[in-house]
């Protein structure tokens, strides 16, 4: 990491008040490299909530607001030196499009949390006013920061694995293995609810990061799907568990499932690339390393920030091979590379695509037709073939 | 293991002459124990290489056969203190019917390879067969003797886990990523041919060992599946990757996946099994490790010889906890299963459910229906709900 | 996390300028939690070099020096209310006495690297400093801030492994493999060099880290070594190899290795702690986890975040299990430790145990006769057996 | 494996019996590849469970003995084509060498168990008769025969890891970490007696295998030591702990660890091997891999049966890569090594060196020095510096 930028960019969080857990991650993702500072806020739907949150952080009180519309219209009062550069979105689900959409038609440049939105017109509206203010939008597929993610995306474009063949993802967790929403957990309550998180459960919350880390790494276009979504827990109203079938463009097949009922699982996304010539395999869990299985000798252990790595993997690092970096640093990068938009649109250049490295508001829109998608085929029983 | 038996149970073979890799394990499994000797064989269908190979071996000449059948009408003129007690058969999947039912029907037990016949008329009639004669007939599935696997059912038939919800099964190996059949490599050759293999490649050949495992580790029945097949590598003839979303009866998921075209993978099955109070994990490539993970605490890591295991799972061992047994001696398991079975018919007492432990012809008949079906899924299109 | 603290902590750093390694993990380790903010430095002993430092990372003119005792001058004559709560020495070994001494003597807190200082005579000293000023002190070693140390820690004080009997503590690194200082690298350069780096290599850069985690975990208190050091790549002139035989006071046997020359491995610290009733093992690569071995049952995988671990643990985390925590954010639990110590100052109340959890003094001062004992038993040759 | 030989190896067994862990052990090696059969015995001290464990394994009355005196006794009145090939010595410590001495001057080929002998001056004698007489004379450090083990032989053999630097060999046991002798264990109970286990337990018992396995691998030969030895657990009269400073000729470093109370541990041996160009990683409980972690590129994992492997490696092989092979096939192929080398003096001509692989009588003599010399620098107290 070379040289510090002349000042730290500006920014206001929406949502991610007291007791919300992801946050605080964005926070801290945002201060770990000091390029980026809190400025204002509206922090919780809550406008009391939101008020004492922001009073936590140090606001000062006239930046600290009790609705983001008033968070919004305060900025737009303001001189641009001292206006906030971006606005990070990290509210429940059913709230991010009306607030994304508000910003970016201001011409505030945007982070948003994923999933997007609840259907394909609101995406194809945010693409439409974002098309027109030209912000930049980016949003937090975090698991795309991580350096053995960009190590393994750059050795599937290099052509180290030869003609993709097939692609495995699986996102288990085992959170939501009992009926914590019905026990005042927060986290689930929302995330069960079809008002607050859409038409999906576990396909959206984390089937749509597999989609995203899968789409990512291998370049492939989903041409097709079948899907099983499961609620498998007693009295659950959203999916809790989900496994499809899938056809890449080009012949490619593939395997995706999504499951918050894996008792005893914690966070485990994983990874499989099989190609003609070797493959790959990547877990969140043990991010440091990607295995590289090549067809015709030994597997390699790659870990991150090792010399022979590709420089989009060893710019996102910071400290050497062996001390490892995780959740938070992978989150921080998606971070750095807006800010590093960001700061290009500010120094009026082009920005250094090896910097400016992060999901864009295209990734979103696909993970939405997704889960739409998945939702769809679900509902389709000619798939099964009775054993009878 | 206590006080041996007094006598080794005499067998002969069919296939598994020179050059085969399969006959020659269980002949080391047979070995192994000191339990089973060989002394007759038709150890090939071809003649002249079939007695070479008995000669190997240091069969006596009057019984190193060139064909089964002369084998078989050999063994019947034999006193009943001479003949044979079982025949083992391993020679490639098309053969297997009729050596099995002739055996059969001759009243000589049988151990057969998988997958046990092409089709489900085969099948039933070798069941008809075996109801007459009443004869002992085990199916070699061999990844169902691993000490680990013994326990992982045991686990589930206590209630460990809970209620089943979801079971994930896969087995990938790499060794046909390229076109290994067009090379002269004999394995490959009749195994993507389906005069010899069947309708079914990857699927049959290694699909119905992840099929076996699951349905024996959960005794659960299968309901209905959605198959995806595909031959991927340019040229093959028989699918070399299978992708399968599974409904198992009471409403328990799961997704079944057989690649022989994973390339730098060895012989990963790998069998993961999620209830509603904890989930169990077991690879074949470490197969002295069970992983627990209950739903209230840490994961626990079951390993093979333990005091605390299930006597089913200890009585399979030969060395303690952390001098690891592997795929010959979990392999002998299933000889010995069958072993205690016919000694006990030869006792004329009951045979004792912990020795007498292997899979027996219905696993072997319910895998060829799998493997119909999954070819019948297959070729139907409608599953599909396009992305665009 | 509970609720945020009024006001963030004001910190000046010493060292850490531009191709540093070490200061930027300080300052994002300070930076993460948003507790503290960077307001002066003396960044390099190179006056040019630390103003440019302090100018990238945002430092006003007036707090950005070329010399470190002008910042402490400098400080002195501010008002408390805009003084720094605390300094962070950063630079290499052979600064840390004289600007530790200096601040400690005048009264501000202290953040300083490892090993502490060169001898005993300065250690002792700067006990005397401390004792007389009452500052808080804390040293940096970072290890003692994962999660799962200090779940380690509490498992030994709650007497889960029984009697303690063997305590095996390896830190490997393969950086200093081959002649590096010869080739301009600086990180290798002044360590080692005598003159800046003191009597010992690899024994003090990790030997040290080695030293105090076991000593921390266990708090156990050794009672005679026997060394071999062993400067192994040709021309190197301090050891870059050590094994030491331990005897820990109570009858405990133990083993420490530090190794920079075990080419092809990063950063392997490990520790084993083995008891009458079990055994620990944790590693530095694979933070998150810690495996505990029960006599009597099996292993048991515990891992940062469960709700079944110590408070102690669970407080060091901040994103729920299964998303890994690692190097950075163990860094900042020990800067966490020692704000807790300096607000609890602040406040005029007893800090919390279990929030002021930092190493202190001591272990600095018990680090550097370590290296002395360490030094003095590896020129006796006594110790030697002869084979022949 | 190629063809087979045209007849099996006749050997008799000393020791073994009922109750005995070893000798079943041994049995099933010997039996696996079907090249050698049991034909006589005197498989216990205790004549009546001799003949009882004889006629449990099928032993013929006449060659089924109370004593082993007898048995050679008989072995020597019956015509060459009848006679044993050799023995396997498989009994308590203190027995090995009146046995093997009396065999080996017989002119009968001897595989004996390790520790070879008691004393450097039994050994001795031993070396004196086996010269007399050329026998072919195994010790079965059975380790040895893990394919990866000799791949890891090789390599250093071939100089891939440079110069020799540090050599690391730890073999942990937890199944003395209680006083299992006093409560009937009768494995124990032999190996914590000094009449019959000899002046070492753990270093004798385990250390002694560890010993071997690092100079099998590494070629080197040992110069000095500095030993520590425990008996930690109360009661117990032999060393159950041991820790060892090593110095290879050339300037090699190392250390070496034994321990039988590691509570919770298995059977954890392990093998570092570090030079200037890369370092090995061998451990038995995982012994189908060899991690090979170069200077200048990423780890590889080295899986046993891989066609990039030395035939060194490779010939030791049964089944393909990922079907693995554990603690009984590299028992086996110590005994198909001893074996290769009966048949070609059999044949009257030169053994393959590739096939006769196993320890020899040479490794089995420096195995007894080591012993003795490491309780001779237990004893010295000059090699510690106290701490105070």
């Amino acid at each position: 990491m070379s040289t510090q930028p002349e000042r730290k960019l500006r920014y206001a969080m929406v949502g991610g008040g007291r007791d919300a857990f992801i946050g605080s991650v964005h926070r801290r993702a945002m201060a770990l490299d000091g390029q980026m500072e809190l400025v204002a806020g509206a922090l919780s739907s809550n406008p009391d909530k939101a008020r004492a949150s922001g009073r936590d952080l140090g606001l000062s009180p006239e930046r600290n607001h009790g609705r983001w519309e008033d968070l919004l219209a305060d900025e737009l009062t303001r001189p641009v030196e001292e206006r906030i550069d971006f606005v990070s979105i990290v509210t429940p689900n059913h709230v991010h499009f009306p607030v994304a959409k508000a910003f970016a038609a201001a011409g505030i440049h945007v982070v948003c949390d994923k999933p997007l939105v609840h259907t394909r017109a609101q995406a194809d509206e945010l693409v439409r006013t974002v098309e027109q203010t030209g912000v930049v939008f980016g949003v937090t597929y975090n698991y795309t920061g991580y350096p053995m993610v960009r190590e393994a995306r750059e050795l599937v474009r290099r052509g180290v694995l030869g003609e993709l063949r097939k692609v495995v993802v699986e996102y288990n967790q085992g959170w939501l293995a009992t009926h914590v929403e019905g026990q005042g957990n927060k986290q689930a309550g929302w995330r069960t609810d079809p008002e607050r998180s859409g038409a999906a459960g576990a396909i959206g919350d984390i089937g749509s990061h597999a989609e995203n880390l899968a789409a990512t790494v291998t370049g492939l276009e989903l041409e097709a799907i079948c899907a099983d979504l499961g609620a498998l827990v007693p009295g659950r109203r959203l999916d809790d568990d989900a496994s499809l079938l899938l056809r890449w463009r080009g012949g490619v097949r593939g395997v995706l499932t999504a499951s918050q009922i894996a008792a005893g699982v914690e966070n485990d996304l994983r990874l499989r690339v099989f190609g003609s010539a070797g493959s790959l395999d990547w877990r969140q869990e043990n991010p440091n390393e990607l295995v590289h299985a090549p067809l015709d000798g030994p597997k390699r252990i790659l870990t991150r920030g090792s010399p022979w790595l590709s420089e989009s993997s060893r710019r996102a690092c910071r400290v050497p091979s062996g001390h490892p970096e995780a959740f938070i640093e992978a989150f921080a990068n998606v971070y750095l590379g807006v800010a590093a938009d960001i700061r290009a649109r500010l120094a009026g250049v082009a920005a250094d695509p090896l910097a400016a490295d992060y999901p864009r508001l295209a990734d979103g829109v696909r993970g939405v037709r997704f889960i739409e998608k998945t939702v769809e085929s679900a509902a389709s029983k000619l798939k099964w073939t009775p054993m009878a």
